[in-house]
């Protein structure tokens, strides 16, 4: 294992946050659902920066248990009251028409209405966000206020809404390294007009990716844009003998645009590198980080995490899933997310790679007592109370580099910065002090 | 390893514990000795409910590094004053007399007297529970407030006892299950008019072993009503190459009437099945459980757990012996228990009776992913905030059951109850999702 | 393993710190350096209570990494200001010279002179202590007060050192034992006149070996005297394929008489018998004790615990080096150290000491069920609430006596001071109820 290049160093980008917010607000008002034209219209923008790979996949065809279903568009949809007034209007909302809802065009009265609208009683203000894929029916969602205050009458109800055969579609785009293993991140593109859930992942992702090109990397990594549940279980099945069985880490990334958490929910294994990596550099933000262990409810490790695949990846986000008032409502517009925290979670990400792409076991070629450091200028030479933590980065570097301990190890036992950790390893390498594999004559048994 | 037959849960019963309390009455006026018709009585009451089988070894048996004793009957004892009063009354309470007290009928002085009395000065109106097994002598007991009271005087001494040749006496009932793996439930019967200690044992096991009569189960049930210590070691050598060594799971029963804890003390071994089981019971009581380690001091877990046999046997009390004012006293009366305790007692056993009965590994048979619940019926179809516990006992089990994780493995990790992992494994086993061998087609490596 | 003597009980001495004291006394006026007569001296007062081995390694000899210095001696030193005042003057403390100083003899401006004047601004009544062991230079080091006081003036300062080809000088003293196991002890000597650091770990370690001459112990206890680091080096290269493979176990032994701590420094091992050993001495003090996981900053721990090396080596400080206001200034002086902290810190390494000579495995040679303690007269008769420790004691030792678990192992999940172990292990093997070896009749498979 070589000391491998610095080029992910790169990425680092403190005002990236600027960018992704940009992108993600362009992608905001794109009605997507887990399959149709939005998916293909987000896709696109995404192409605009990348070369990414877009898959269809048939109606029909089967994933393991699950069959791709009816692909589902939207023109139009909206109620009118019976002085033909506009009350509720898709133009204005996505969110106000259940995703999958039938085509629908009759009058109704409120009663029957009421029994097709999803209204968030505890926030009267807020439109729900619902779906109904595998289910037959229609239904609006609106304001629980707007909802109690209309009056009996006759409503026009139209969704000029199609579910027809058709095809499932996601993108991809793989970011070739000096090796074949691969980390994949994975975001879900099926919410609508959801800015933090999830324009936020897939603006991140693509961010990160398009920086990515012409940088040399020791990993590949593969970037999945697809719908939730479905477009990954479709990913897998497409690739269970190939790029599946190449994963080595993997982070699922979504909601990274408010001010809440970190949070890492841990990958199915639990101690593998993706996860050690990510509670190495949550639990140095100095924020309110959260790690979680895993669970199998969530967002697409669910699917990468089954016993059949059980694949070290796990989840990234800043408030946790279900857990703030904002989620799966119109609350989740482009004033919840902010380019501050987008800088941050991209930060948190890059140095995560930063760590997969640079862990490795070194030798101390001078296992026997500690080396002169001094001699070598390496050292403060009067001798002080303190010392630096520099000079503790050198030390825990030497004392550990016995070929069972990586650079993380070494940060984790020393509770040191990675970052200071593999500096102390650049600068001793640079001095003949770290080999990359066993020095000839070994370390003498005590 | 199929599903497990359900007839354990036919030995859930709420009310149990008026009928267990009622035996508790009917036997606590006996007065029991390590040996002697008490002992003998108690068992004659046990088996008016079980088909008991019941032993007798001789005095002077030996029993690995043990001798049984000569044989300890008492028909009467009393104190009287000079003027002939009884002052103190064998008939009145059996703890007045300390067990093993050789015979005596004669007349001494105050003082005397004294030298032949205990009394528990920190508790005056208490009456202690004496024993001199293994040494000579005779000894009365009583309220230390009384002692202080008596006048110098002369004093007729009687206490009418026999300790001759003779035998010690144990039962035992064995319910066949389906393999001969044994669960031991063992109780002291040696106490004489102690409520809990160990009235209450007896009467809970008592009426748990009449409830298993005709019952199927998986595995075949011991029970033991033996004199504490010498009672444990004499069944353990008779039983060495035989029954001993099938014993898979045991607890010591003792002390469950009373409302305090429950209390668990794990088997030496610390993580077998009965500890984990109980742990994971008495953690969901919401009461004031605690888990101890092992020690060697405390009932016949004592023996079971020495190191020659160190079988997987565990301690299950409410109160900790010698933690509270009552324990061997003769505050250790009828009004201390109550059928409600017993009633959680006999619970929690039989809770922990149905985890050792029904876990097992099972085989998701949709390994890849997850399998679609909803096209089973299984699950929610509209997306919604919450997921319910039962959704989420259904996920975990799928995710689990790679053939790792039992279902208390399970239990535990998701820290749902047994009972609704339970209940879910049989939602998927009916629908054919879990199955009890490897699928033939592997989990694809990752 | 037999039961060892326990000759070792006579190193107990609950006065040994005025003895200690008295020796650090007489060695702390010394003016120490890493080479030179300082050492030297030191070396023959501790000579003169043992028969110490010394040795002479020349300048400019390799060991590892690092090459024997130039000797570095002093005859005097002083600052005179223009009145012709000795204003600093190396005779009155042997701090006010930097360790190491090229000689000098001029006459320099206040600017010139403060260029060459270490203080402490934030303890400006003390004089630090500095060292410039491998780079050029001369320096004073002075109070801060005083410095703040100088004016401008022409001031004449006079270092009459000299650095020139000669040797590093260590001694070292091996007590033989029944095996060639070594145990090491490691005390500095390179420090000039600070009392705490460490002429309380000399004189402390020359106290215990002079007890130790004439005792019977199982190991071998070797006593190391020698400069910081290099010295530890220079050994460490000397005895690499001999003494080094032989020890077993090891303390590094500095600042032992103040009355923080005590403070244990574990092996890089981690959990070495010694690790165990001192951690259970030092919880059963209800001192402030800190334990604290091996770093590689510290004392020759560092060079012991070299990856080359890795050897079972901790720390034993009272307060831990560089966290207390005295540490390198002229506060460490005698009336810094008490005797009465010397004889605690005594007492905590002899009890090491006891239990690293005294821990074996024996086998309970009646492992099933409990032997019956009463007949053999080590158990109270008469049952009653309370068990004392000494009776718990026998019951753990008994019931972990099967070969698996070592009296230390048995403390320590009993959490029984191990003298109390150990004196219950000696009843029983009295009473033929522990033996050495596994008895020939195993314990029965449950």
């Amino acid at each position: 294992m070589e000391l491998r290049g610095d080029d992910w160093e790169q990425l680092l980008a403190p005002d990236a946050g600027e960018e992704i917010f940009a992108f993600a607000a362009r992608i905001f008002p794109i009605c997507r659902s887990i399959t149709g034209d939005g998916v293909r219209r987000t896709l696109r923008e995404i192409e605009a920066h990348l070369p990414l790979e877009v898959h269809e996949v048939p109606t029909g065809t089967e994933v393991f248990d699950w069959t791709i279903p009816r692909e589902w568009n939207i023109r139009d949809a909206y109620i009118k009251n019976g002085a033909g007034e506009k009350i509720v209007d898709f133009a204005q909302s996505n969110l106000h028409v259940m995703s999958y809802s039938l085509p629908v065009r009759k009058r109704v009265s409120l009663a029957e209405l009421k029994d097709h609208v999803h209204t968030l009683p505890d926030q009267p203000d807020l439109i729900p966000y619902r779906t109904s894929y595998y289910a037959d029916g229609w239904a609006f969602c609106m304001a629980h206020r707007q909802l109690q205050q209309l009056r009996e009458d006759s409503y026009e109800v139209v969704i000029d809404s199609r579910l027809e055969s058709g095809s499932l579609t996601y993108g991809e785009y793989l970011h070739k390294g000096e090796t074949d293993e691969e980390f994949l991140f994975s975001a879900h593109v099926c919410h609508p007009s959801l800015a933090n859930d999830n324009c936020s992942g897939m603006a991140l992702l693509t961010h990160l990716a398009r920086r990515m090109v012409g940088l040399q990397t020791r990993l590949s990594y593969r970037f999945l844009f697809a719908p939730g549940t479905i477009g990954a279980i479709a990913w897998l099945a497409a690739n269970e003998a190939g790029s599946a069985r190449r994963i080595r880490h993997g982070l699922v990334v979504s909601m990274v645009g408010d001010g809440g958490g970190p949070t890492y929910k841990k990958s199915r294994r639990g101690n593998e590198p993706i996860d050690r990596a990510m509670q190495h550099v949550l639990r140095q933000t100095g924020m309110a980080t959260t790690i979680e262990d895993f669970s199998p409810y969530g967002y697409d490790e669910r699917q990468y995490c089954s016993p059949g695949f059980n694949l070290p990846i796990g989840l990234f986000q800043r408030s946790k899933y279900a857990t703030i008032p904002q989620y799966h409502t119109s609350g989740d517009n482009l004033a919840f997310i902010k380019a501050e925290h987008l800088s941050e979670s991209y930060s948190e990400i890059v140095k995560t790679i930063g760590i997969i792409e640079s862990d490795a076991v070194y030798y101390n070629t001078i296992p026997k007592c500690e080396p002169q450091l001094g001699k070598r200028g390496l050292y403060s030479r009067v001798g002080g109370k303190n010392i630096a933590v520099e000079n503790m980065a050198m030390l825990w570097v030497l004392n550990l580099s016995d070929g069972d301990h990586s650079l993380l190890d070494i940060a984790e036992r020393s509770k040191l910065p990675f970052e200071i950790v593999l500096r102390a390893t650049r600068l001793l390498r640079g001095h003949g002090l770290l080999a990359s594999g066993r020095p000839s004559v070994g370390p003498a048994g005590p």
